[in-house]
């Protein structure tokens, strides 16, 4: 209960827990379950829907390609109306996908970048246009920081994000603090969600309080505005009406419900979403993994070594007391942290089974399987760490410029509903 | 009392009173006396000075001119630190005046004049940078319209205030719908102004409750942002410690009162102001001239027989039932309207106090009065409507292009209290 009353002290005081005693908002995700947050119970309070096979065999007969492990696995396990985006793509209209961040240090850490591995997939499967929001405005509200500092840090997760590999031509990146001062479009969208929102609806959503500063209360706009085309005009020509999908972990949903309670009112199409569970910390799936805490996670800077001794002292294990117990009775697969990386990270399901079959066996011990996530982590860790030595201040200025993406769109007004 | 509860029902339910039978807010006006509002009890509520001898006898002698009218008869009246303002500008040191209005409807009225007749003797007599803000954003989140109708009325208003006669190389005129996607700063200084406000702050401010919009919640921090020479750094060179001199109505000091409790926490100049009170409506002063009740005021665009129509029908006298009654007790200039506009409007001292003596001892009947502040209405309106008409799209242009303005600014910092 230690880390929940602290979770509360200092994020939201009167977030609204979704029972069993997880909690699950923007600012914090904490659990009493060494299993993480019982997810069935979130989809259920948030009222969004579980993926299920028919829809992932839909996405892969509309995309010709074998789903991504993060969709196979229910990484990515729950939307709101993916179906009537892909309805739309069947008939041959495009849509967009909408992700972003909140920089919340200037090293991204590896659960930082799941949804973007995840929505680079989604572009190259679609070849669809991508919009990326770095939020230094909402750091800026919540942490003790000045609005440079901000700013600086998302210049940095800027570079770490184009680092995922997305396509120049058709992604556009932007930070609040920057982009609201290039294109009016943007705070005229923000200001219209803002008229149709009361301090009640976000304090239900978000538990905000009377304390609470003005900056936050109306920061929800600035996350809800892109969800709506008419945000970028210089990208849909003026389109009110480009669907938009938007990958993302499943605690940014209030924002995304409060975008579709909005919609109609403006005129708009409600966003469709698509959302991931939470990469757990290293100590075990009460909490996530969290870039304020160094012992938590793994960083994209992190050495090899750094990464092997992090592994090695911190994740934890699923195994037995002893190596004899172990190889009697066999590790817990649904705890362990090596195994449930390895999850997020390894595509190959014939390994991943393999080594659940022997881990629950007890045939592989805790060591076996940290060595395995390690040499995959460095693996990634190294490929991303050159990839990003690749991404200079010009690049960052290619992805940010205020341009029109490669891309045709020739949808009619998406279905009201 | 209907008038009043007409007014709460309508604006701000929780606007807080001031006592007396009078409410005074930034969308309110009422007052139950017939003479307005209790102007001492209003400058005690809020906290600011009153406007004394020695004050204006030092704006004379540092400007080297007659104080301006609407200063001599205290229709600008309170103010606070102005005396700050003037000391630094005694060692030569320069400040920018700041000044905007909300556009209520695409025709201004007379009363929405006089800050800005009052602006003008400003920047004239101490020849100063001029910063004018259209609060559109306000109006649609006020008011039933779209963004592109708020947008329009601004477009309308600026060529009004434009024709009062700024100097185009001193004075940068702009909308917030406009500006916001134009200079990063603006939004950047807002969120700061925003991060040290809470809604408890601005409910006691404002009078905003849990069901108002999170977007009216968030406004005052755009009108307050101007407020801080950080907004302009194309103006001021990125300085942030340039003096702001706020010359507006008193309803606004709930707006500048939080500008400059937010100020020493961003390291911001605290802002200076100087106030009026309100043009009355025809009808009296228990309301304020407003643009959405024709019958209370006189537009900008009225013809030469619709003004005199309104005053003679419906501007509120201070005379006797009957002329032999008003011959012998005389009229009342406390309440009569005419008198009070008049006050408003002719420059000349000497024939003022002819009127007043001649109107007190019934010399002057209603309808002599009446008559002579039509002529002068006609004759403003007329000379108004001269200038607007050589205001063209491409003057609108040159006032709100993004660029220095002309003067020099040789501060230091003003001296931190």
């Amino acid at each position: 209960m230690n880390e929940i009353s602290d979770a509360l002290l200092h994020c939201q005081p009167n977030a609204p827990a979704i029972g069993n005693g997880d909690i699950v908002t923007p600012w914090t995700v904490v659990s009493e379950s060494i299993e993480g947050p019982d997810y069935d119970k979130l989809v259920k309070r948030f009222g969004c829907q579980k993926i299920d096979d028919d829809l992932i065999r839909r996405i892969c007969s509309l995309t010709g390609q074998q789903a991504h492990h993060l969709l196979r696995r229910r990484i990515f396990f729950a939307h709101r109306e993916l179906g009537l985006v892909l309805d739309l793509y069947e008939k041959g209209h495009s849509f967009y996908l909408y992700t972003g961040r909140g920089p919340s240090s200037s090293s991204m850490h590896l659960g930082h970048l799941i949804p973007f591995i995840f929505t680079k997939y989604l572009q190259d499967a679609f070849d669809v246009p991508l919009i990326i929001q770095l939020t230094d405005d909402e750091k800026f509200l919540w942490k003790d920081m000045s609005v440079s500092e901000a700013m600086a840090m998302a210049f940095e997760n800027i570079k770490d994000i184009i680092a995922v590999g997305f396509d120049p031509a058709k992604t556009f990146v932007f930070s609040n603090f920057c982009f609201m001062g290039q294109c009016p479009e943007f705070y005229r969208t923000m200001v219209s969600i803002q008229r149709n929102v009361t301090f009640n609806q976000v304090r239900g959503i978000f538990g905000f309080n009377e304390s609470d500063s003005i900056g936050k209360i109306a920061f929800p706009a600035a996350e809800a505005a892109p969800c709506f085309s008419s945000t970028f005009p210089f990208l849909f020509n003026g389109r009110s009406d480009v669907p938009c999908l938007i990958p993302c972990a499943i605690d940014q949903d209030p924002y995304f419900r409060m975008a579709r309670d909005v919609a109609p009112k403006l005129g708009f199409v409600k966003p469709s979403m698509i959302y991931s569970t939470f990469i757990p910390s290293l100590q075990g799936a009460k909490t996530k993994m969290s870039a304020s805490d160094p012992n938590s996670s793994i960083y994209l800077t992190d050495s090899a070594a750094q990464i092997k001794k992090k592994i090695n002292k911190y994740a934890f294990s699923g195994g037995r007391d002893t190596i004899e117990e172990h190889r009697k009775f066999g590790g817990n697969c649904d705890v362990d942290i090596s195994y449930q990386y390895l999850r997020y990270l390894l595509e190959d399901d014939e390994e991943m089974e393999q080594l659940r079959v022997d881990y629950s066996s007890g045939a592989l011990l805790t060591g076996d399987l940290k060595r395995r996530l390690i040499d995959e982590v460095q693996k990634i860790v190294l490929e991303h760490s050159h990839r990003r030595a690749q991404v200079t201040d010009e690049t960052v200025k290619q992805f940010t410029q205020i341009r029109p993406l490669k891309y045709t769109y020739s949808a009619p007004a998406r279905a009201k509903k």
